[in-house]
C-alpha cells in the first residue's frame, strides 16, 4: 500500500513534521511519501493562499496517480483543492478537514473546531456546511494566535488550546475537540486526559482511515460532483 | 488487536456469515471474534425486536471489555443499543449504521440507504437525523422484500438492489449507495462496476475503521451522552 | 374512558405521586390506572436504564390493551419504549416528552427544557430532533441536581428551577418552560406567576390530551413507523 | 367552561356548519358559541382576504374576553390574525392550523396537508415554517378545486381527497393527513378506514384541545411574541 | 421612472423624514412620492398595529398602480401587508425588511438585526424564517428603547446602537449590521468607520434596488404565492 | 461610476457577448469595462477549470482597484474566486451566482436554477448552501446540454430551457427561474411571457445591482471572511 500526503504549502519544516508524526503511526507495510506543493504559498492563512496553492497541488495529485500511489491526502485543515483533486484522480483522495469532521460525528454528541485566528472562524463555519456536517457542530473557536505564534511559543499555545477547549466543552457542549492547525497537535493526549474528552489530530486520523479504505478498495464517487472533466464533456455528446 | 463483532439477533447463520466476510478483510494480526445475543430475537425487523435485543447485547459488550477486547461492533443496520453500550464500555464501540453514514459523507455529494421493507423507511429516516447526518442524505429506498426473502431469493434480490440503486442515483442524485441489510451485501462490487458509483457494505466498512481507530487509540467520548451511569450519578454529589 | 399511566421505573413512591397529581385533574368520568414496570430499574437516569425499562413496559402496554384501556401514557420524560409500545398497541399511546414538546410549540415562540443533570443535556437534545420539534427549541438547561437530590431538597430544587428558568428566558429567549423531571413539578404555578411565562408539567399536559383525543377517537398512525410487527412481515408476502 | 369559535369569514352557512360539527363533540358541560367576523370577506382564499378578516376578528376576540369566555378558537385553516389576537387577549387563543400541525407531529412520522387550490400551496408551506413545524411536514398537496367547488360537488371532492391522500402516503411517506379546508371534512372516518392512516379534522382537534387546556388553565405565553401592546410600550419606560 | 414609498403608519413626521433621506439618494430622473396610510396606527410596534395598518396600505398600493407608478416600497421594517400588496399589484412591490435581509446575505458571512424593544425579537426571528433567510442570520438584538425614545434621545440611541452592534460582531460573529428602525438610521456611516463593518439602512438599500430593478423590468412573481386573487379563483374553473 | 466585469474564462467571444448585453442596460453615465482572465481555461465546466481560473482573475481584480474602478463583477455562474477576490479588494466585488440567488429570494416563494449538464447539479447544490440561501431553493435542474451545445444549437437550447423550466414550476413549485449559463440567456423575456413567471439573467441582474450599490457606497464586509490577508496576520501581533 502506497500513500502520499501532500502538504499544500511550500514549507519544508511543516512537511518534515508531518512525515515524522505519520512515521510513528503508519503500519510497517505502508509506503509513506510526504511532499509539498512547489511554488505554493509558504503558509495557508487566507482564501488567497488557498487559491494559489491549488495549481501546484493538482500537479502532485496527478503525479501520485501516475506513480501508482493508492491514495492521496491533502494535509491542510481547510482542504484546498479537494474537489478538483478528486476530479483529477481515480485513486482515493481525502482531505483532512472533511475526514476528521465526519469521524467526529461518530464519537460524541457534537464537536468543536479549534482554529488559530478568529478572522478564520467564518471560513471554518462555511466548511462545516460545505461538507454537510453542520448539525453536529457545536462551535468553531479561535486561539487568537497566528500560525507562526503557535509554532514559536508552545507554552502559550498549550495554555490557549486547553482554555479554549474548556470553553467549547462547558459553554457549547462539545464532546469531541478537533485541533484545526498543525501547531496545536502535540498536546492531544494530555488534553484528553485532563479534560476527559476525545481530541482528534486531523492528519493522523485521516492517514489511518486512508490505510483502512485502501485495503478494501474504497474510493470517492466519480458519479457527478467529482466526475473527471473529460467524461463530463462527453456525457452530452 | 482484538475486536468483537456482536450480531444483536440470535441467528447462528447470520453470525457465521458475518464471520466469513470479515475473515476475508481482517488484517492478519487482528483477533476477530463474532458472537450473537443470547436470547435475542431471531431477526430485527421492528422497534420491538430492537428493544428486546438490547439487554443480551449489553451483556456481550460488558463481557468483551472484561475479556480485554479493544473494540466492539454492533452488527445490525439500525444500531440497537448503541447509546447504552457506549455507556457500559470504556473500549471503543461502533454501530455499523452510524459509522457507514459518516463514511458515506466523505465519498460523494449525497448518499442513499437501501432497506428491505418500505415500512422501515421512516425508522431509517429517524436514524439519519439521530446521527445528525441528514443534510447529506439523498433518500431511503426500499426493496419491498422481507429479510427472509432477501436471503431466500438471491436472484430477485440482486435485481431489486440494482433497480432501486438506479432510482436513487437518477431521481435522488445519490453518489454513494449504502446496503442496509446483510442479505444485499454480496452484490456490492458488481453494482459498483455497473453503475459507476460507490457502494458500501456497512459491516466491512465499520470493521476496517475499528482496526484503524484501535491502532491509534481513538475511542468514543465519555463526556456526557455516553458517560458511564456511575460517574453521572457522582457528578452532582 | 379508561386511561392507564405507566411509570417505566419501579419506584412505588413515584407511581403514587403520579397518581395523586392526576387524580386532581382527571375528569370525574375518566377511569385512571397508574402502574409501574415490574423488574424495571428504580430510576431512569441513563440510556442503560431506559433500555432495561422497555421489556417490562411493553408487557404493561399489552396488558392494558387486553384489559380494554383506551389509551396508555408512558410517564417518564425521555419516552422510553415509545416506538415499540406503539407497534404493540392499537390503542392510543402517548409519551409525555413528545406530547409536551408539541404542545409547547402552540403556546409561545420557543421553549426550553429543564433537566436534572447536565450530562443528560445531549440526550434531551437528541430527543428534540427525534421528535422533529427542534426549530422551536430555545435550549435545554440543567439544574445540576440528581433526581434523588430534587426529591430530597425541595427548597434547593425550587431555587434552582427558578434561577435556571430565568436564564432560559433572558439568555435563550424561551417563552415556555418544560419541567423535565417529576421532582420539579410542584412549582409550576408559582413559577408562572413570578416569571410571567408558561410552565408545563408534562404528565398533566399529556393526561389531559389523552382524555381529549380518546373522546374523539384520535390514535397514532399504524402506517409504517408504528406498524404492528406482524403486518409488517406480511406486507411483502 | 365557555369556548367561542370564531369563523373569520362572514359566511353564515359555514358558521352554522362549524356549530353543528362541534355540537356533536363538545362535552355536555362546555358552553359553545360560534360566531363570524362582521364585515369580513365571505371566504378566505387569498392573503388579501386574510388581511381584511383580521380587524373584525380582533373585535370578536376582545368581546369574548369581556364576556368571560375561557378560550377563543380561530376557525380558518390559515390562522389569520393569530398573533394580534393573542396580543389582544389574556384568555387562551388557538388557531386551528397551528394546533393541528402540532398534534400531527405526535401521531406519526410525518404529515401532509391537503389544500383546495394549488396556488395556495406556497402559503401553507410558509405557515409550516412560521409555526416551526417544518421538519415533520411531508408535503402540501392540492385538490385543484376551489372552496366553492368542494362545497358544490361532494362526490368529486371525496374522490379527490382520497386520490390526493393516497399520493401523499405513497410518494411523500405521510402517516397523518390534515384536511385543510372545511369542505373536505366529512370524509375523515371513511378515509381512515380505507387508507389505514390517521386523518385529522382541524376544527374538531382544536376544539377538544381547547377544552383540555382550559380545564387545567393552560394559556399562550404573554412574554414577548404575544405580549399585550400596552405592556410592551411600558417595558422600556 | 416613478416610485412610491408607503409609510404604513400615519406619522407625517416619519413620512417627511423618509422623503428627505431618499431625496438625497434618488437619481435625478426618478420621480419619488412618499405617502402614508390614512387611518393607520401612528406607530407600528405590535402585531395588532401591523394588522390595522394593512387595509389603508392596500388602498395606497392600488392607487399607485392606477397612477402609473413603476414600483411601490413598504417602508416599515416588518413588511406589513407584503403578501396582499403583491397580490393586489402587477407593479413591483418591495418590503424593506425582506430586501435588506437578502442584500445582507451578499455582503458578509452573517448579519444581525437591531430592533428597538426586546419584546419584538421573536417577531423579527419569525420574519427571518418567513423570508427563508435564516441560515445567514447571526442574531437579532434589541436596544431596549422604544421607538419614541430612539427619536427623543439621539445621544442615548447612538451609544446603544454602537454597543449592541459591538456585541453582535464580537459575540455572534455578525459581519453586516441591519438598522431595523428609522430612529437608528443616522449613525450608519459613523458606525461603519468605527467598527469596520457593513451597516445597512433598509429604506435606502431598498429604494436603490427598486430603481435598479425597475430599469430592467424585474417584478415579483405572480405565479402562486402572490397570484392576483381573481386569477386564483379562475384556475380551477 | 466605473464598473469592471471579469469573465473568468479566456473566451473572447463570451467576453464580447457579455459586453453587448450590458451595453444595452447600463446607465449612460456608467463606465463599463469587460475583460477576461489571461491564461484562464477557455470554458469553466469543472472544479479544475474553476481552480485554474482564479489566479488570473485575482490579477484582474487587483488591476481594477488600482485603476480606480468602483466595483468588480465575476461573470461566471459558479462565482470562482469570490472569496479571494473580496480579500484582495476594498472595492465592491460581486459574483453573479450569489447575487442572483439572493435577488430571487425577494421575488417569489422559491427559485430553481437551470444548469447545462446534470453532472454539475451537485456543484450548484453546494453553492446554494455555501451562500446560505438553501431554504428558498426549489431545485437545480439540468438541460443535459454542454455549454458548447447551448451555443451551437439555439433552437434546441430554447426548447430545453422551456421544458425544464416547466418541470421546475410544476413539479418543484418554483416561482423564479435562474438561467445558470450564458447560452440560455436570450430567451428570458419569451419565457416570462409564456410561463407567467419571473426569469432572471444573472449578469444583468448583478450589473444593475452593482450600479445601485456603488451609488450609495455599499461594499462587502472586510471584517473576517473577506478580511485582507495583510490585516489578518496583524490581528494577533
Amino acid at each position: 500500500m502506497k500513500i502520499v500526503v501532500i502538504n499544500p504549502n511550500s514549507s519544508k519544516e511543516m512537511t518534515e513534521s508531518i512525515r515524522e508524526s505519520l512515521e510513528r503511526v503508519r503500519r510497517p507495510e505502508t509506503v509513506l511519501e510526504v511532499c509539498c506543493g512547489e511554488g505554493a504559498p509558504s503558509a495557508i492563512e487566507s482564501a488567497t493562499d488557498m487559491a494559489m496553492s491549488v495549481p501546484p497541488l493538482l500537479e502532485k495529485v496527478r503525479w501520485a496517480e501516475a506513480e501508482g500511489y493508492d491514495a492521496a491526502i491533502i494535509a491542510c485543515f481547510s482542504d484546498p483543492g479537494l474537489e478538483p483533486a478528486r476530479e483529477a484522480a481515480n485513486i482515493l483522495v481525502l482531505g483532512i478537514e472533511q475526514t476528521t469532521l465526519a469521524v467526529a460525528t461518530m464519537l460524541g454528541h457534537t464537536y468543536s473546531i479549534l482554529t488559530p485566528l478568529s478572522t478564520r472562524i467564518p471560513s471554518k463555519e462555511q466548511d462545516v456546511r460545505r461538507f454537510r456536517l453542520d448539525p453536529a457542530c457545536a462551535s468553531v473557536r479561535a486561539l487568537d494566535l497566528s500560525v507562526a505564534q503557535t509554532e514559536a511559543d508552545p507554552g502559550l499555545t498549550k495554555r490557549r488550546v486547553k482554555d479554549v477547549s474548556r470553553l467549547a466543552i462547558e459553554q457549547d457542549g462539545a464532546e469531541v475537540i478537533i485541533l484545526g492547525c498543525a501547531g496545536m497537535v502535540g498536546y492531544a493526549d494530555e488534553l484528553e486526559r485532563e479534560l476527559g474528552i476525545v481530541v482528534l489530530d486531523p492528519t493522523t486520523v485521516t492517514f489511518k482511515l486512508a490505510e483502512a479504505m485502501t485495503e478494501t478498495g474504497v474510493r470517492h464517487s466519480k458519479r457527478a460532483l467529482y466526475a473527471s472533466p473529460r467524461s463530463r464533456g462527453g456525457e452530452a455528446a
